[in-house]
């Protein structure tokens, strides 16, 4: 498989929400699922860039649909876009209930902004290589996004 | 003391960062701090409506800096707007050494938007009020802030 | 897919080893390593049972070899055999350095037996159909140890 | 402000009481709360001898009222009282009803003795000046307590 | 065995101490360890009362000695006094080091006050019996440790 | 004592299982019952091998009956066998219900093969002596077990 390619640094989790998971409302506990995302997001964007990774930024994190305890979650991370040393990951969580055949439903988005560091400090990543329809459309997206949160962050400087 | 006005709801915390919060580079778990900052979004969105709220969506989560296990940290909420049924939380992670008079710096910034909910439906908030010059800021910053978050989310749909 | 098939209820988690789950060596902890495959064993049987399972038994679970804090592991589940209403899950850890392309690693094997419940009793499951060479042989070996524990428990009565 | 106040090293921690926290009657495990306020003992002392600090003792700790799962708990660490290498803090657990204004009640008080380490050895803190009237009367109850803890210590050996 | 008794209720439990129990000077966190003494008080007085129980005060907790990560530790728990609906438990905290025939050290000790709660109220408990010469003198510390709480407690109100 | 008996080595530790440990049925989650037999193997083996030990493997894990929240555990470690470098511990769960005189009950049992390491290699360890009738049975069985596993593993390769 192209390591440069978004398919090969894909990160997918399953597990079960449990108990500990718990908030005060008896589902899912926000700040849990977050820690989840962050986790698959640290992993996508070291598999691509082959080496350590820090979260710099989340944007966009969109809570859809409350999580049960019981449900099982799946938490899949995948490269949209890089930059010269950072690593845009798109985080979306899926949600089934276990004791039933159905569909999964998205519950949770998000883009994580990853940067590469080497000797603590950023470090060039590899180009990233879109090649499905699907990834296409990814890239585009990602693309976007991450002159968006560009501009954003040169108008408070 | 007003229960519309910003301070009204502020809320804040202090704790030491221990091992058990330490990523696999030996610093502060990104994963942990959001869900410190979702507890403490929480906390100040349901003392402003007086009920029960739910997080809807985070933006901008930015980490300014790595925080090193030992360091004392500060997570402030402040309410910075409120819609009609939802309230926009901006939080604040600062971070302190513990063994010297260090001036505490900013790690982490993030909005949260909360939703108010009762008998599971997004239920009105009060309104609020922001009296000091710093407040009239954050007020100002929030509002456009609500209408950007608005925008993307209209364009979606 | 085929809802008797050992594909449609095979389930895998991707994490990586963080501190919290260190043992006093440094390693990851072993129980910790088998809380991770019970709950994988715990998925792959209910979404085969489409119910509610638990765990009865678990046979031959071996460290291959130690595992770092860092490392990315994927846990896998499969079904490869089923009983009247048990479930015998194989259950897989493989292990990844994080900052380099290696080929993953076996660290830990075990078969995990479970029971579908309904209303607190043993309750039938579903035929399980293997389909490619792999599935036939995993169902093989699965079918010989599901004899061999059936037989040291007769042996104990 | 005055690093020898009282005031100076006040330090205070407000979070949700959540389902990870519950003890097996569904209310706050007593062990979670003596964790958080050694917490606060401990960075109370660490503010006001501005360097490491471990706990001593645990004196006269109380609970007033238990807390349920879901309550906003506020703890606050005061220097009470010090000696040559030792602190004294007064820990004060106060809980409030999530969803309606009521006033804090006291749940849980303590008097925690810390000691200064530098390089393994105790090591002389400053002195400790109240400046309020409620400062001066923390300060006459934490001497008197101070006084009792040490006659206590010297009848043993 | 008689079950008034000391020694029947007596409750023992012994465990290694992991990286999760660290403090951020790497040894283990007092708040882990006044938490494993409560677990082990309330064991200790529910035996004896044969009921549910509550923690209502903690008195003279001393740490003797810090406990390092990789330490075997044994915390015991044993009745000293019992009052009309009061249990007082004596709990201690015992270390060794894990890889070397070691003599157990004392590391904590403290004196937990529990209550009998029958329908959440307090409810009488059954009269304690030392038997052995070392039971007699710990009722006699236990008898003299519950006046002088009890005159602590009279003296407030 | 001497310390080649098994009685030398014997570890027990008693503790409550909590909201924490439950599974997504409200039972006690297996995960956390096969982590707690972990560490108990892990005690009982470096006691007697007197330096540092890891699992190998874990053999017949039965759960006999489901254990509720609010039950006391008891979990008791017993060598049973011991091989050049390897050491076998019979690891044996019972379960009390807390608010009631319950004869103890077993709920799990498993052998847990360790090995004796030292500077990273397998080292011998001292020979195990049974000493009384229950002892000597003991002994008989784990040495029957120690039989049977070496034979599946010479198979294997």
């Amino acid at each position: 498989m192209n390591q440069n390619n978004i398919s090969f640094s894909r990160a997918e989790t399953c597990t079960v929400m449990e108990p500990i998971h718990s908030n005060i409302f008896g589902n899912v506990h926000g700040g849990e699922l977050m820690k989840l995302m962050d986790i698959i997001a640290g992993i996508t964007a070291s598999k691509h860039a082959n080496g350590m990774v820090v979260t710099a930024r989340v944007d966009e994190l969109e809570f859809h649909k409350s999580i049960n305890i019981g449900a099982v979650v799946t938490c899949v991370g995948q490269l949209s876009y890089v930059g010269n040393t950072s690593l845009q990951v798109m985080v979306t969580v899926l949600v089934h209930e276990i004791e039933r055949y159905s569909e999964p439903e998205v519950a949770l988005t998000a883009f994580f902004t990853m940067v590469h560091l080497k000797d603590h400090k950023p470090s060039p990543v590899p180009p990233l290589y879109p090649t499905t329809k699907e990834e296409k459309e990814l890239f585009a997206l990602g693309e976007q996004k991450y002159k968006e949160i560009k501009a954003k962050m040169s108008k408070k400087s």
